[in-house]
C-alpha cells in the first residue's frame, strides 16, 4: 500500500475487496438509487439528490447481495430492496442529524445545518414513505412486513435512547438492548432478505438475521468508541455528539461501572458539566480503565458470535467476504 | 337543537349521525388503534398513547368504513386498514406541529410544546413505521403499494409546500396542486381501499378515489379558512400557523391575484412585517375583495364535484352519509 494513503483511503480499498463478489449488482443498486431519489418539483428533487449523497459504506445493501450470493443466487427482489434498505438508512440518517444537532455527514453540510430542521423532517418522511413504495413494488408481502418491522424496531430503539439520555445509571444490558434495536434490527433484515430472496430455508434465513444482528451491535459499539476517540476528518461527520446529547455509550457505562467512588464522583461531576470540555476532561479516566479496549472486546465477542453464525454455509468468494466483513466492522476508522 | 349547544357540540352531533352506519366498526377500529398504539418501554408507551390522543374527527377510518359500505360490505380487511390510515394521519399531524411550531391540538399540548420537536420527530416516525407494519400484517401488496404511494405523495406535497414559504406570487392552480398532493391523496387512499376491499369493482374504486380528492380538497380549502378566520377554542389547535409560517393559501392568493395595484402593495408590505400583526392587518383586504366567501366557493365546486361521482351508486344509507359528508366538509366549524 502507498504509504501516502490515508486511513480513509485503506478502507475503502478494503471495501472494493469486501464488495467484490456483488461489485456489478451494488452499481445497479447505486443506479437505481439515484432514478429513484428524484422528484419532478424542483425543490423536492434537489433536496432528495442531495440526501442520497448522505449514505456512506453501502454496508446494508451490501450485505442484503452477499447474504444472497452466499446462500444461492441474486434474484430480481435483491436489487431494489436493498436499495430500500439504503433508502430507509438514510432517511434515519436525516432525521438522526436532527436529534443530534449535527453539521457534518459524510464529509458534507447535514441537511438540518445546510436547510434546517423541518426540511430535515420533511426529506426523511419522503424517504422512509418512498423505500416503503418502492418495496411494495417488488410484490412480496414478506418483505414489506420484515421491512416495516425491522424499521418500527429502529425508531422505538431512537426513542428509547432518548428516553435514556442523561440517566448515567443505565446498564451494559439495556444500552446493548437499545443498540440491538436501534441499529442492529436493520442490519438483521438486509441479511434475512438477502437470504430468503437468495433461496434459504427458514432456519438459514433466521440465522443470517442473527449474522446480521450481531454485526450491527458491534457495528454500534464501534460507531459509539469512534464518537468518543474518533478523528472528525477521517471519519467524516460530526463527533463527540453523544456526549453533547447525554447519550450513554459503551466506554462510559463501563468507566462509571467500574471506577471508584472518588472517581466515580469526579466523572459524574464532569458529566454535569456546561460547555464541550467534558470529552477532553473525561479522556484520563477512559485511559485509567480501559474503557476503549473494553468496548472493543465486547464488540469482538458479537464479531467472533456473528462468524460462528455462518458455519456450514458451502465455501465461496461471498461468504469469505461476510466473514471478513466482521473483521472489517472491527478495525474500521470510518 | 339545544340553544346551549356550542357549534362544536353540534359539530360532533353531526358526525354521530354521519358515522351511524359503521359506529360499530369504527370502535373496532379505536379499538385496535389503542391496542396497537402502546409499547412494552414506559417512555415509549406513554408518548405513543398521548399521541392517540391527537387524533380528532376520524374522518379517514370513517371515509374506509363507508366507502366499503355503501359499495358492499365491510371486509376483515376495512378495520385494520382504517387504524392504519389514522396512524399515518397522527404521524404526520406530529410531524406537522414541528413544522408549525404550533402548541395545541385536539385541546390538548402538541408533542412539540409538551416534550420537543426532537421527540415529535420520533413518535412520527414510530407511528408511521407502526402502520406500514400493521397495514403488511393484513396481506394484501395492493394495500401496502396504495398505502404507500399515498403517504409518499402526502410528503411530497409537504415538502413542496415548504418550498413555497414566502412566495408570494404563487398561482391557485399551484395551491390546489399542492394541497391535492398533501391533504387530498389519503383521503382518496382512504375511498380507494375502502371500495376495493368492499367488493367494489376497479372504475368505482377509482371514482371512489376522486370523490375522495375532491373531498380531500374542500376540506384543506376550508381548514385554511379557518386558520385565518377560525376561533382557536372552537377548532381546538393553533390558528395562524400559516401566515406565521408565509404559507399562501387561498383567501390570501385571491387578495393578491385580484386586488388593485395599490391594495396588492399595501399587503405584500403587511406580509412582510414582522411578529404577529399582520392576521389583524390583513381583515380588511380580506373584507373588501370576499376572500373568504371566494374559498368557499372554490370548496364547493369540490364538494359539487365529490358528490357527482357516486351518481348511480345504489341507494344505502352509507351512500347518503357520504353525500352528507361532503356539506359537512363546507360547514363544519372544527
Amino acid at each position: 500500500m502507498s504509504p501516502t494513503l490515508s486511513r480513509a483511503d485503506a478502507n475503502t480499498l478494503s471495501l472494493r475487496h469486501l464488495y467484490a463478489p456483488i461489485a456489478d449488482e451494488l452499481r445497479q443498486v447505486e443506479d437505481l438509487l439515484r432514478s429513484q431519489m428524484r422528484s419532478q418539483h424542483a425543490y423536492v428533487d434537489e433536496l432528495v439528490r442531495y440526501g442520497c449523497l448522505l449514505g456512506g459504506k453501502r454496508l446494508r445493501p451490501a450485505l442484503v447481495l452477499l447474504a444472497g450470493r452466499a446462500v444461492g443466487h441474486i434474484a430480481p427482489q435483491h436489487v431494489p430492496l436493498a436499495a430500500v434498505i439504503e433508502m430507509v438508512h438514510t432517511a434515519s440518517l436525516i432525521h438522526d442529524d436532527v436529534l443530534d444537532d449535527a453539521d457534518i455527514r459524510r464529509h458534507l453540510a447535514t441537511v438540518n445545518s445546510r436547510w434546517d430542521n423541518k426540511t430535515s423532517v420533511l426529506l426523511g418522511d419522503f424517504l422512509f414513505t418512498h423505500a416503503f413504495c418502492l418495496a411494495s413494488s417488488v410484490g412480496s408481502v414478506w418483505a414489506c412486513r420484515e421491512l416495516s418491522s425491522a424499521t418500527n424496531t429502529v425508531c422505538e430503539g431512537e426513542l428509547r435512547q432518548k428516553g435514556t439520555r442523561g440517566e448515567y445509571g443505565l446498564s451494559e444490558a439495556d444500552y446493548l438492548d437499545i443498540i440491538a434495536a436501534k441499529t442492529a434490527a436493520l442490519y438483521a433484515c438486509s441479511c434475512s432478505i438477502g437470504a430468503h430472496f437468495g433461496g434459504a430455508s427458514e432456519s438459514w434465513t433466521e440465522r443470517f438475521a442473527l449474522f446480521g444482528r450481531d454485526l450491527g451491535i458491534a457495528f454500534q459499539i464501534v460507531d459509539d468508541v469512534l464518537d468518543l476517540a474518533g478523528d472528525e476528518q477521517t471519519v467524516g461527520k460530526s463527533l463527540g455528539t453523544d456526549l453533547a446529547q447525554h447519550k450513554l455509550t459503551l466506554p462510559l457505562i463501563h468507566v462509571l461501572g467500574s471506577a471508584d467512588p472518588a472517581d466515580r464522583q469526579r466523572v459524574l461531576a464532569i458529566l454535569q458539566r456546561q460547555g464541550n470540555h467534558r470529552q477532553q476532561a473525561l479522556v484520563p479516566y477512559f485511559q485509567r480503565y480501559d474503557a476503549f479496549a473494553y468496548a472493543y472486546d465486547v464488540a469482538r465477542r458479537y464479531t467472533q458470535q456473528a462468524a460462528q453464525r455462518l458455519d456450514g454455509l458451502p465455501p465461496s468468494a461471498a461468504c469469505e467476504r461476510l466473514q471478513e466483513l466482521t473483521e472489517f466492522v472491527i478495525t474500521r476508522s470510518v
